[in-house]
């Protein structure tokens, strides 16, 4: 693929576009985008009029935001027109919410009036729900039709639609009634009715449902498309499995940034602004900032402790890394747990009892490996090695109940559980574990 | 569907097993499995035994591995053998691979020679490969077949396939010459011969590739299904949508595990195992505790400087942590950027670059904030307020610049980045931070 998109590129260099059209129309068009994307934008908007016709608009949806803006901006009023009427609603939409005010305008004008209705009524649907991320293209039939007269429809519109795979059974109100497969048309002679063979337990969302719920049922059902209804069980539109796989990975990416501290952000990391990134992390860096001061103020109070036997610092950053560490695992896995749906408040005191004796074991382990080096290195000094050591278990121990319970807890409060991620654990359990060295220290050591 | 569940169990307790049935022949499999696993496993076996025959491997599938151990332990060879021949092979496989061997030597022995030979053939790819997530169940056909042939051989031949709406072109050798989707087929005349049809262009897959390269396919292409080859391009299986939105789950759950330190889990929280979780834990528990000795032992060189000024000891955990999670937060949006694939090893310069600006505007914000609270605080100690504000915003942007290079070093290495997460980077920082911070405070306090 390297090697050929050189080559095009030199095509495109020594302005043989002739040789280049051929190439181009043996392409994917995910494939020819990625070329464009390369070229610069003169270029860009010559062989993207080279294209063959049916294929501009696929390739026009693949492209960067940048060199659609760019190709939108230079070519005629027409061209546009074709372009936007062939994509599909959905992408579209994707590619509106992206464009500059004045761009938009531009493609919205030269739209024709139902297409730029269906734009508009699109444009409205809530970030994220299940509106913003459908499709207004599906194939819609009759129950009274038969078998035959379903596939002729499907020949005869079929084209245009996203997906033929699955055909949506309305009543004269527009209502959802059943939906029948291909497969299920196969399968039947041409005379069978639609009604008798459609299946009238349908599986749908409805246009307000949060993005994350419609990938949830598409996961717990294996859908390749699922129908969106409104209100009053109209059907509006359907959202299409390749759609739903963005979804998740989306999602996914939201709840690594929440849960590093970060205000998710809108764009690819490449391509979002210096400043943009810092007022994504800002907030929380301030937060926990302010937070430590006060274990740091916690501290202060010890400050005779350590005045007397500065040796007691240098286990510091040990505690408090581990501590953090083993919260941090803990709220980690109950976060993504609750994510992808395996463990529910519910299960609370299962997790904390489980929690507690992998607290355990963990704590054990890591203390004694612990006495072993202390004793190694301060042979001479037994009730420091036990302060270091009991401290370092209660920590563990105490990181793990509070790292599954605070994400619970979240869930239950109706927070982002994601919010009591690494981060918040590993400075809740600093102060914490601190408090316990140090007061234990001063009672076995008398300080 | 809670309250369903509800009056469904009333009736398998009062044993109306024909109301019951009834209402099992309205639902989806992956309702009535849901159902089945709430069941004492005697009740389970006597609902699944009255389960209308077309449905019962579906639901088998979706059932929990311990029902369906239960399941086949207490069904008849006979029954045993129908449903493992209606099962789909990747389905039976993934079933296979969970139970334990006694129970798949009765399954294997109750199959059919052919599918037994399957199976085992599916068994033995290596984990996580194209070859372990595809299915064997496609439509084949020839080039030579008319738009109705091949319609005829899918109805004939359809019902047992995974997936109907992409069929694959074959010649003799089984080698993959093209794909036609029923789409295709319904958009041409019946009169038409597939090999004028067929896209030759065919995306697809080798037996041994990595399943995330297969799901990156899936997404950059927008595909629902995907052709398998083996190393002489003869077609061995499919790969359809849904198991990718699996493995994209599952990929995503690794890396969030291995981001928190931990070894990723095979199986979910709640079924994992005490033991186990700690095993998977301690070992990095175990390395970053050892580390952070080290970061203790660096300070232990400076017992003298906070022997004389205490007061130095109790800003170290908001250094550390705020060091920490400023590093976090980079080290995060670049390993995640790059399992997406937005972020090449070729960007270091302009991430390098990105992250040195933000960090500076990020550390500028914090040491103003900071220094103001430490001038009202301390108001008698301008050089120690210094100190702390200096080394806050050295800190921030050495964690920046460690957390961005650091997972990118990974990837040139060929080791996985999401080694390089919170934790570690936690780490590194922390030292490195404690260091700057009092080697400065004896250059400028003179300690």
């Amino acid at each position: 693929m390297e090697k050929m998109i050189e080559m095009m590129l030199k095509l495109a260099e020594e302005k043989q576009y002739r040789r280049l059209k051929e190439l181009l129309a043996e392409m994917n068009e995910v494939d020819i985008a990625a070329f464009i994307d390369e070229l610069d934008s003169e270029k860009a908007v010559v062989v993207f009029r080279i294209l063959p016709k049916e294929l501009a608009a696929d390739v026009f949806a693949c492209l960067s935001v940048e060199k659609q803006q760019h190709i939108i901006t230079s070519i005629t009023d027409r061209e546009v027109a074709t372009i936007i009427e062939d994509l599909f609603v959905d992408d579209a939409v994707d590619m509106l919410e992206e464009l500059p005010a004045t761009v938009v305008k531009k493609v919205l004008q030269n739209a024709n009036p139902d297409t730029r209705a269906l734009i508009n009524q699109f444009l409205n649907y809530p970030d994220n729900s299940a509106g913003s991320i459908m499709t207004a293209e599906y194939v819609g039939l009759k129950k009274t039709m038969t078998v035959k007269e379903a596939f002729d429809y499907i020949r005869r519109h079929g084209v245009d639609k996203e997906t033929i795979y699955t055909s949506y059974v309305m009543n004269e109100a527009r209502q959802l009634e059943g939906v029948v497969t291909v497969r299920d048309l196969l399968m039947n002679t041409y005379e069978t009715v639609i009604g008798d063979i459609m299946d009238t337990h349908v599986i749908k969302a409805v246009t307000t449902d949060d993005q994350e719920e419609v990938a949830d049922c598409f996961q717990k059902y294996g859908l390749l498309n699922l129908p969106v209804v409104d209100h009053e069980n109209r059907l509006v539109g359907i959202v299409t499995v390749d759609d739903i796989v963005d979804v998740i990975e989306q999602e996914a990416t939201e709840d690594f940034e929440k849960m590093a501290a970060m205000a998710p952000s809108e764009r690819p990391y490449l391509k979002t602004g210096v400043f943009q990134l810092a007022k994504n992390r800002i907030f929380w860096l301030l937060v926990l900032m302010i937070s430590s001061l006060i274990t740091g103020g916690i501290l202060a109070k010890y400050e005779n402790a350590f005045a007397v036997l500065p040796l007691l610092v240098t286990f510091i950053p040990m505690l408090t890394d581990t501590g953090g560490n083993a919260g941090s695992q803990s709220s980690t896995l109950i976060i993504r747990g609750m994510a992808v749906g395996e463990i529910e408040p519910a299960d609370v005191f299962k997790v904390v009892w489980k929690e507690l004796r992998v607290g355990t074991l963990v704590g054990v382990v890591l203390a004694a490996v612990n006495f072993v080096q202390l004793l190694i290195r301060f042979p001479g000094q037994p009730l420091v090695c036990a302060t270091v050591v009991v401290s370092l278990m209660a920590t563990v121990i105490l990181a793990k109940t509070i790292g599954c319970m605070l994400p619970m807890a979240a869930k239950v409060l109706h927070m982002d559980p994601a919010i009591m991620a690494a981060p918040l654990i590993t400075t809740i359990v600093d102060a914490l574990s601190l408090v316990i060295y140090f007061q234990l220290a001063c009672a076995l050591l008398g300080l």
